[in-house]
Order: C-alpha cells, then sequence, then structure tokens
C-alpha cells in the first residue's frame, strides 16, 4: 500500500474536535494517506515519512462534500418553466410530470450519461460522496432502471417511487401505493439502500407515507423523508416517530417538530438552493441548531426546484441567508451530510476514514462563504486517489 | 489571416436586436472568427467555409462578460471580517484601512500576481474584459504602481485616489483633494482611462467629488461615480450632470435621480454581489428598466464588501433578487457593461466585433439563472482565442 503526504496544507479541516473547535481545524498542517485511507493528521512539523509527497503551499483542505440529497436521474430541463416562474410569466408547465415523461422516453446510456455528467461536476467542486434518488420513473421497470442507474455512481441510492403520483394513476392513488408498496418495491429493493416519501399536500399524506416508509423498511431499507417544504405537515413528526435517518427540507417546523427532531436525532437536511431558484423563505437554522438537532446541508439538485450540484454554493446561503456560522456551514456540508446518511467513515479527515478530501484554492474554508459561486476547488480527492 | 469556424452552437446570443428579441438569439447557429474579430454570425446551414472547424455540441455560446467594476489591485483578505459580519460578532476591523496598509506593504510582483490570479479566474467563468481600478494605494507612488499593474491587465483602468481619505489625512481632507487633483493625478494619469470617486457619507462628499471628477476630466480621463450605494446622496446627479459614463451601485434612488440617468444616458451599474456578502437589500433594478436607464451587472469583486468573481452569479441574483429577467440580467452583463465602459467593440457578437465570446457547458444561456454557480463556462475565447 503507498503511502501519500499531503503537505504545506496552509489550514486543515478534520471534523475532529480533539484539534479544537467544531471544525477541528489545524494550521499548517499535513496528512497522510494510505491506501483509500486517511492515517495520519496533525501539524507539519511533526508529520512522519511516506512515499510520496504533495506540497499544496498553504491551500486549505477539507473533507469531502457529502450531498445527502440529489435527484440526478432524469433526462431533460426545464429551464423555460424555471424562467417563467422568475418571471410570473404565465406558462403551462407540467411540473415534474414533464420530466418523467422525459425520463420514461430516455435511454439508458443517456440516462446514465447525464448522471455522470453532473457527479463529474460535482466531484469538481468538491463532492465526495452523493445520494441519489429515482423517482422520475414512476413505473416498476423505470423506477428499477433508475436505482440501477445511479448504483453505478454511488452506494446511497434512493428509492422514491413516492415522488408524486403518476398521471395515470390520477385516480387510484391508492392503487398507485399499492404499486409503490409492492412489485416496484420488489424490483428496486436490488437496488437501494435508502426508502423516501414526498410527504406534502398534493403528493403523499401521512398514512400513504407511513405504509410505504414501512414496506421498505420491512425489505431492508432504511428511511429518509421529504418533510414540511411548502407547509406544515406531518412528515418531520412520522420521520422521527418511524426511525429515519432524516427529514429534508424542515421549512415550515412547529415547535413540536423542532423537539421530535432533537430527541430522536432524527437530522435536518436544509437544502436553501431550492429556496433560492423558487425565491421561497428559507428554513429557520438557527432555531434548528439551537435547540440541537443535527443539520445537514444539501443541495437537492434536480431539473424543477433547484437545479445547483454546488454545495459550496448552499454553505454560501446558509451563511448569508440562514445565518449558520461559516464553521456549521461547512460541518453541515461535510459531517452532517455523512450523518444524514449515517456513515461514519466519511465527513471527517482522521485516522481510518476515507481519504476524500477537497483541496481550495484559498487559504482557509471561510473563502466557500466569503467567495460565493467562485469555482475554488482545485483538486478533488476520493479514496485517497484525485478524480 | 486564419479563419476559424464555430459551429454546432446550440443558443448564440449575438446581442444584435436584428436577430430577434432582446438577445439577438439563434438557435443551431455557427460563427466564423477571422483573426481577432468575428467576420459572421448566422444560422449553421447559411455558415461560409472557414480555415478551421470546430463543432461545439450543441452547446451555447454568448458575448464574453465585460465586468465593467472591480478592484482587484489589493493584497491580503478579509475572511475574518466577513465572517464576523455576518455572524454578528463583534470585530475590530479595520475596513479599507486594513487592505491599504497591506497592499502598501506587499512588493509589486505580490500585487501583480494577484491580479494575475483573480484575471484568470475570472476568465474561467467568461470575463472577457474586466475594468479594474486602484484605490487601495492612496499615496502617489502606490496609487501609480496599482495603475501600471492594472495596465499590464486590461485597457480599462479607473484611478479611485478617492477612494477613502487614509488614515494619515484624518485632520486634514481638504489636503488628500489637492492631492488627489494633483500630484496623485498627474502621476497616475499615464495609466489611467477613467477617473472615480466614491460619493457617500464617510468618503467624499459632493464639492470634494466634483473637483476630483473635474480635475481628471481636465487631465483627459473620463468619469465615472461610486453613488448612492449606503443611502441617498448627490453622487448619481453629479454623475450625471458632469457627463460620467456610469454610476454604480445605485441602491437608493431619489425618482429624481432615475430621470436624470434615464435623459442622460448615464449607464447605472449593479453590482449584486456586494449587497449579497453583506446582508444589504438589492437596488431596484425593475424601476431602472422599466424608466428606460440603461443597466450594467458588474462584480465589485474586491477584499471587503464583495469578493465574488463571477459574472454569472450576478446574473443569478439579478434575476433572482432584482426580478431581471434572465435575457435583461444577460444583456446587462455584456452589453450593459459595454456601454457602461463605453466600447462599441465588446459586448456582441457581430461581425468586426472583438472575437470575445464564452461557450457554455448548456443549451441555453437560460442555465447562467436555471443553474445558480454551477461552473458551466467550458471555454473563453479573447480576441479569437482560447484562453
Ligand atoms: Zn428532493
Ligand atoms: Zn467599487
Amino acid at each position: 500500500m503507498t503511502s501519500l503526504l499531503l503537505t504545506g496544507i496552509g489550514s486543515l479541516v478534520t471534523n475532529d474536535p480533539a484539534f479544537g473547535g467544531q471544525l477541528g481545524e489545524v494550521r499548517d498542517a499535513a496528512l497522510v494517506i494510505e491506501g483509500s485511507k486517511v492515517a495520519w493528521v496533525g501539524s507539519r512539523r511533526d508529520a512522519p515519512e511516506a512515499d510520496g509527497a504533495l506540497d499544496l503551499g498553504g491551500r486549505a483542505v477539507i473533507p469531502g462534500f457529502v450531498d445527502s440529497h440529489s435527484h440526478l436521474v432524469f433526462a431533460g430541463d426545464r429551464a423555460e418553466e424555471f424562467a417563467a416562474r422568475m418571471t410570473g410569466t404565465p406558462y403551462s408547465a407540467g411540473g415534474i410530470r414533464t420530466t418523467v415523461a422525459a425520463t420514461r422516453q430516455a435511454t439508458d446510456s443517456q440516462l446514465t450519461a447525464n448522471v455522470a455528467r453532473l457527479v463529474t461536476e460535482m466531484r469538481r467542486q468538491g463532492t465526495t460522496t452523493v445520494e441519489i434518488k429515482s423517482g422520475y420513473g414512476l413505473t416498476v421497470a423505470d423506477e428499477a432502471r433508475a436505482l440501477e442507474i445511479a448504483g453505478h455512481f454511488t452506494d446511497e441510492t434512493t428509492y422514491l417511487g413516492a415522488h408524486v403520483v403518476p398521471s395515470e394513476f390520477a385516480d387510484d392513488p391508492a392503487g398507485y401505493v399499492s404499486l409503490v408498496t409492492g412489485a416496484m418495491l420488489e424490483a428496486v429493493s436490488p437496488h437501494a439502500k435508502w426508502v423516501d416519501v414526498f410527504v406534502e399536500r398534493g403528493a403523499f399524506d401521512e398514512d400513504q407515507a407511513r405504509a410505504i416508509l414501512q414496506a421498505g423498511l420491512a425489505r431492508g431499507l432504511q428511511a429518509r423523508v421529504h418533510a414540511n417544504q411548502l407547509g406544515e405537515g406531518p412528515g418531520v413528526q412520522l420521520a422521527c416517530s418511524i426511525g429515519a435517518a432524516a427529514a429534508d427540507h424542515c421549512t415550515y417546523l412547529t415547535d413540536a417538530d423542532i423537539d421530535a427532531l432533537a430527541s430522536t436525532g432524527v437530522v435536518a437536511g436544509l437544502l436553501p438552493a431550492v429556496e433560492f431558484s423558487t425565491r421561497s423563505p428559507y428554513p429557520n437554522a438557527r432555531r434548528l441548531l439551537d435547540a440541537g438537532v443535527t443539520v445537514a446541508l444539501a443541495t437537492d439538485c434536480n431539473p424543477g426546484s433547484g437545479y445547483s450540484s454546488s454545495m459550496p454554493f448552499c454553505i454560501a446561503l446558509a451563511v448569508r441567508e440562514m445565518h449558520m456560522t461559516p464553521a456549521e456551514a461547512l460541518w453541515s456540508a461535510t459531517a452532517g451530510g455523512a450523518a444524514s446518511l449515517r456513515r461514519t467513515d466519511i465527513g471527517h479527515l482522521t485516522p481510518g476514514a476515507q481519504a476524500d478530501l477537497a483541496v481550495l484554492d484559498a487559504p482557509s474554508y471561510l473563502h466557500l462563504a466569503y467567495r460565493p459561486a467562485v469555482p475554488l476547488v482545485s483538486q478533488t480527492f476520493i479514496g485517497g486517489r484525485p478524480v
């Protein structure tokens, strides 16, 4: 196993509180990679020898971003719908259904190429783990192939047959729930780690969502939930009562919702790029953090409500719009994402962890918020290798 | 002179209304470069032959961004001050004076390297012309060297000795104005196209600003003004009465200010990345546009109030926060910037114009706003050559 010494690190974020602060930041640091893992971190002057060395010239190193919420398996785009929404122009948008129709018509290789393009784009921006959901197929075959394709790019595959009731089931939502909990679940379960439901007025109600999540759990999947995006509702409480890993969106929360998140340890996933692209109010991150809730930041990258793949942008929005500190925002985009995916091997740079990291063309992680939208990631390593 | 045919352009923005709409967009287009100029634009099927050809595979092509307002000649950064401002933490910030002190101490080669780094970063994001101001030297020698350094990177150099009264003149602002209009002006004028003043409470008042601008005009410089950023004030009216090219910021305007801009044709420069990074209210772009004012979008890239170099980010903010249409925003970031710099050879892609353009990894310019902070620029051409 070869080892590589990264040295000349101006600022290293380990997310190990043993080094002090929430981020365990080490100045003038070094890090040793052995094989695919982190073998050593610390001050440059204490660094051990290694087979090779790379001097980063004072650049900052952070754990790779863990983007715990995305929808990348789709065809087409909805740029015209976006423009109409932003300008208040009437537009006969089909919304999600436009993407469902395009996705069903696309070939496997078209869908694969689209995911590959977006995953590459994410990696160039420092993302080293991305969760990818199905949800634009909504037939047994189309959901199964979406998850099979997603599985080529990540272990964090999420079955979201319950994204929306497809138009062919408009008069029979119960029939669609039966499909989602029956034949569709059976077909997708070899390819999915997670089961997810869009719990919202106009999507799936509490009883439907509970049935879908319980069916997934019974099949060995783990649960995560789209909750409380467009208004208060039962999503967060359901996530907490059923033992989900995460309740994502959390834009409209009651005090009881916050209490439930805090007491159960369910991670609140905040997706501020969606609020940016839909001109919606941002979630109240401070209320969650002050109550002790674990917060993850993710892109929700999707062609409808927010098509940014940029975790640095989510950090900049978290600081500007949600009053998170730069440290809280970076933690949530790395360790918080890992918690949301129940992963202990990523989201931090400590001995034994995956050597998943991003090198910044900047002296400190602060620049992620200080320099919004500037492509600061100069190199991304996954499993110890530059990608 | 060799010619190059760019073909397979999914969408070409020419900014030539002869092709229809504000942007003169041509679908399935081609463009011929001869030497450093655009020789031909139109539909792909009508394209003439050329010495070489490059198929862009359906990508969009837009005029290169014209960033008409930046402050790139400085040393150090103020990331800690930014973090303190965003989190409401007390911080004994020196503000601009911190940067002035660091800039004075820096060597020429350090300053040059910093400008080079930022200009490279801008080009990678599609900017093909950038205006660069002095204003962190504030001595005769330091302002002159700032403009000499800026001149290595752009023709659009702006003398901003009147950025702030330096601390050594705190008790003698009139003495500083004399220096700015006297020996300092004399030293910088070989290196500057423009003269600029920060007209604001706490910076320079109307009489001081008029004296400085008139002295610059008398020396053959052209005028532009930092106006009405922090509150209503005389800046815009002064810009209009003195024949300035642009009044930049324009965050707080009276009806009379808007009338003056509309009737004189002075360009209003909007700098929304500053409002993003200072958590300030955004200018009312619609009020300006609806009154017929020419609007330019620019970054104001600087280490204090907004350190983004990203024109695509300015476009995304213009659409999200200032309710500009995606077409208005792109026009303002290209043709609007050119108008602000009184340039007719850039900001559009029509025969005879500079072949300054950006290729987007996207089918349409709409993606600049639709996909915020995603690095979509795959190639930038300046004067017909990839950079
Ligand atoms: Zn989602
Ligand atoms: Zn400025």
